[in-house]
């Protein structure tokens, strides 16, 4: 299995489909009546913030739910859980906006980062509260009387907040970093990766999925600490790249060295200390990669539930041995 | 009635119980393990931000809920008004520290901003978003089993789009002023001022001791348009004092004129252009007020409920020939 798995053109445009019809709802919203101007800009944003991503969570959200019911969708439940993968494209939307403002970042999926437009600027910070309420926008109109619908609203606030809260630790752990590289330790890299990236980008679509199938989260502590330990896989090859990647690949510049980030290289390179490390870091990433591998698939088949296994299974193949 | 109404020191103080109480749970949360560094960070950017206002917001809740129960609160309701009234606290200090770094403002009730701290900057937006969440983890502790959970939730976060949607208008109305004063408009004023602050300093403090009290807000929308207008009237008096008020006094050095706000002022600017204006400006701020006051009883007499007439009376009282 590869990680060059490409969702098919067909089942993309039939996302866009989802995606220009929650826009419109959001921007022709009968009870605020934007004006022209403000209603150009929203749409502006909303294109240019919440696409030119993979679009991995919406896939991952419908995909999940398709494994889960053993059966394909009707019409009306690959719009639901569209909206849910969606609403979680949303959220990552508004945290790019903001970690690239606090981060001080220059380029995001290929083109400047938003808050670097001219004409945003620090505007871009009330556009991600916008992003954010979105989402709250989105659930309202299309959840509001699903059983689930307060599941829904915990289960974004949660994951919200452990976004925020990596971004945090990275924040602080970088302040003390700065003066002092030996705080830096795999404990606090874990906890940076596992909220940054674990919990918005590998568990949240597949969380939806289960609130939506009916499940109650508090039944899947597993799936969730299979998904977080994905999350950080994830992480550390997104830390490799940061270095190693080509800039036309990945769409973005990597900063963490200039930066102090706590990042898998910086520990790596601190350990290995006075040696020509460069082809060393590579095979110790590759040996990382496959030992990774191995024992996600020893997790994912200790669970009982074959559905659920296969939804887990399908993840893991979207990102090993990815190369952006 | 006069706007120095002043809480007495012991209801102060039995707020700051309840802050004290609010914030040690969400520092010592269980399942997110802070670090020391970080607890300390939060803790810390709790009490510059969230503090150093007025209370009012918290006033008007427990206030509020006082006039409708039409008797004093147990123990227990105390807490449970207060803490909605913290909540809507968090809520703007959420938006001050967002609105600042957007408006690029130095001065905030009497400290400098927070983003302009050296030691932080930009992660004031991720402070902002931590803020904007803790409201969620205080109503989802305390309220989760109440009937009326969801409907906080989807009041927070219709307020929060209203705050946003306000800001957003005055940007775009600014950035397309600074060209062209003659945009600008009564309409849009009134838009700005009403979603910038009539419903999170007036609308949502009485909504929340509604909600508490059992009634369902699609009831009393007569009770919104009436504290909509007392928010606009409020937000009048802010443009006045942006420029005529001491800074000593208001606690911040007044930019809207530097920064093409649609304020008030520079309407009523435009409108009496070539004149000398600064004494005018005066009278007719006098007579605005006294029109408001008599239109805003007018309207609040005009409610079937004495016990909402009293709500809305008392907040009023509040505001009234306010010199800050």
């Amino acid at each position: 299995m590869s990680g060059q798995t490409t969702m098919s053109n067909d089942l993309k445009s039939k996302f866009m489909q989802v995606y220009d019809s929650l826009k419109c709802e959001l921007i022709h919203e009968p009870p605020f009546e934007f004006d022209d101007d403000s209603r150009q800009w929203v749409e502006r944003m909303l294109d240019y913030n919440v696409l030119g991503g993979k679009l991995n969570r919406c896939f991952t959200v419908v995909e999940s739910y398709k494994l889960l019911k053993g059966d394909e969708l009707t019409a009306d439940e690959f719009f639901l859980a569209c909206a849910l993968g969606w609403c979680t494209e949303w959220l990552q939307a508004c945290f790019l906006v903001f970690d690239d403002i606090v981060d001080d970042s220059h380029i995001r999926r290929g083109q400047p980062c938003w808050f670097r437009l001219p004409e945003v600027g620090m505007a871009a910070v009330n556009d991600g509260i916008i992003l954010r309420n979105h989402i709250h926008k989105i659930l309202k109109k299309h959840f509001r009387g699903k059983a689930y619908y307060v599941d829904l609203l915990d289960l974004f606030n949660e994951v919200e907040f452990q976004l925020a809260s990596g971004q945090m630790i990275d924040v602080v752990t970088t302040l003390v970093g700065e003066k002092d590289l030996s705080k830096y330790s795999w404990s606090i890299h874990r906890r940076i990766a596992e909220y940054k990236t674990s919990y918005g980008s590998f568990y949240i679509p597949v969380a939806c999925a289960l609130l939506m199938y009916g499940e109650n989260l508090d039944d899947h502590v597993q799936v969730k600490d299979i998904l977080v330990e994905m999350g950080i896989y994830f992480q550390v090859q997104d830390d490799y790249f940061d270095t190693f990647a080509d800039p036309n690949v990945t769409g973005k510049i990597g900063t963490d060295i200039e930066e102090f980030k706590c990042s898998w290289l910086v520990l790596k390179a601190l350990e290995l200390a006075n040696e020509e490390q460069k082809k060393l870091l590579h095979g110790v990433f590759e040996d990382y990669e496959n030992k990774t591998h191995e024992k996600l698939i020893k997790l994912i088949e200790s669970h009982p539930s074959k559905a659920l296994q296969a939804v887990l299974k399908s993840f893991l193949g979207k990102i090993y041995k990815r190369q952006k």
